[in-house]
């Protein structure tokens, strides 16, 4: 479709955006100034918002699809970190000088899956031709009863720390992207990658942890990084035993391969699983709800063990030496 | 502070935006995944997301204050045009490679002082460094009571047609700026740029028009286009009489110097004023509403007047005659 004449505005909301809008009557088929919604009555919002870029995100060749997916993950895990009911979104995309109809076809087509998946819709966005690469930004807006939200700030000391999943494969992933992992076997750089690529936001977790769980965050900064905000704004420093910690075989066979990936796993980003807190009296409960889910949901550590300065996390390894690392989580700058 | 060391996400957040955060305690301080809201009760949400990018929707050297005004005001009008109070925002910033904090404090003050002005806050966002021109995407949440939309579609045959404010100073500030307009005085040049640069979006009119008016939308692509999308979506055509159409001092010196500026007032974007249909039974109330708000709101046409195709709009000269223009709205792309 090189050189397909392109669409203006109007006829690519028409085309492959209006179709997103469907089953949302609140979206009055992108076609006013603004959709107009009805919450539904005694619940709560959760809105958050991501950007993605190319180059920075994501490579700019990335496939369209995968960038959708990507896109939705991450904005989707942090509405699963706070316990929330996916509900409607709306999409901003800058798109590069040389954009193809094609690319929104499939980046549409693989949007309107994920809708499929975690039931919500489209229900306004804009589209500009910008001069610089490809840029996303997605609002999610979400639902949740009033008390059953999660909170990252509600844990206690004595609380057990529990991991979804498992450990690592999102920034080991992306370490296959780069090239760094020689001699990885076919399968287990495809299932690395895969993670990268496609967070699976663990919308069903975070809608089971209310009333269980006593404080919630998505590890997208890295294991470490994202259990210090944790424990900081819960006042509590935390221990992590690298013991139980659980990883996929695709991440073992990488750890075999260069020993120094085990420190990328701990604190590295875009896992996208739920790490949360629950007292020790929550143990069977959220066995129980691991087996339900088919979900790992894995003890990995307790808050408030050691008397540290709130925000504090130390990881221990099995002979209960504390393993230290060179960075702690993903730099944003 | 050209070589200032620049702060991480975490100290841009706790620095610039946070402060936007006090006073909605949904906000979480935006320290949390997402934010966590309460929606008044009986009310309906109006949602709208804008983006607007350096070198195409501004020059790049725009100031930081005059880019946060034109960012939260284009999406401001389209609450506005809705009828909605605005009430939260997101905010994503991509920011250019080289980009310095000061450009984010001036940013950050002008988005305070606009807050204060529309009564509304930040509660959530997200800050790239990215690898193209600073592009900026801003979603709000306005409230709305039951039934009190505005809506495009609503206007009936024999509807009388009203603008507020003055037509064309945005699109003709745009030329201005582009140095297009040799021999304006001073005062007028600032006047036209100023309202380019800066939208003053008609909240408290969107407020006040529920109940008297029967469809409205904002003028952002151009008010023949716009008059356009209304009517077609109400099922109508639709008549302007250029005679009564109002013209700023500065509008009206300018088609002096430039008689064909008159076709970029009547097709160019950028004025953010308000377009809406009422029955004749709301003249009287429309008036009051003008003087009471001291904001021209003027008659210039009739909807359904020629019975011409749904969207259909023409408009007429003092002699009766129909005057044609090369373009008649923005074309996004």
């Amino acid at each position: 479709m090189g050189n397909a004449k392109r669409p203006d505005e109007f006829e690519l909301i028409a085309r492959f955006f209006a179709p997103l809008a469907e089953g949302e009557s609140g979206a009055l088929g992108l076609q006013d100034d603004a959709a107009l919604l009805r919450p539904e009555e005694g619940k709560r919002l959760i809105v958050t918002t991501d950007t993605l870029s190319a180059g920075v995100h994501f490579p700019a060749e990335e496939a369209p699809g995968d960038i959708a997916a990507k896109l939705l993950g991450v904005n989707l895990s942090d509405l699963a970190a706070m316990g929330a009911r996916p509900w409607v979104y709306t999409l901003s995309l800058s798109l590069p000088e040389d954009w193809q109809p094609s690319f929104l076809e499939e980046f549409a087509r693989e949007l309107g899956r994920q809708q499929e998946a975690y039931g919500l819709h489209l229900v306004g966005g804009d589209t500009v031709a910008g001069k610089g690469p490809l840029t996303l930004t997605l609002t999610v807006i979400g639902t949740v009863d009033e008390g059953g939200e999660l909170r990252r700030g509600g844990a206690q000391a004595g609380d057990h720390v529990y991991l979804s999943g498992t450990l690592g494969d999102g920034a080991l992933g992306l370490r296959v992207m780069q090239g760094e992992i020689d001699g990885l076997a076919g399968n287990h750089a495809e299932e690395l990658l895969a993670r990268y690529r496609r967070p699976r936001p663990r919308v069903q977790l975070g809608l089971r942890l209310a009333g269980l769980a006593s404080a919630a965050i998505d590890v997208s900064d890295g294991l470490v990084a994202d259990l210090g905000h944790l424990a900081k704004a819960s006042g509590q420093d935390a221990v992590i035993e690298a013991g139980p910690v659980p990883f996929s075989d695709a991440a073992r066979a990488a750890f075999a391969l260069v020993p120094d990936l085990m420190e990328t796993a701990f604190t590295g980003g875009d896992d996208y699983e739920l790490l949360f807190t629950a007292p020790p009296t929550a143990a069977d409960d959220i066995e129980g709800l691991s087996k339900e889910l088919d979900l790992a949901l894995t003890r990995i550590g307790q808050m408030g063990a050691d008397g540290k300065d709130a925000g504090d996390v130390r990881v221990i390894d099995d002979d209960g030496r504390e393993m230290t690392f060179t960075e702690t989580g993903y730099r944003h700058f």
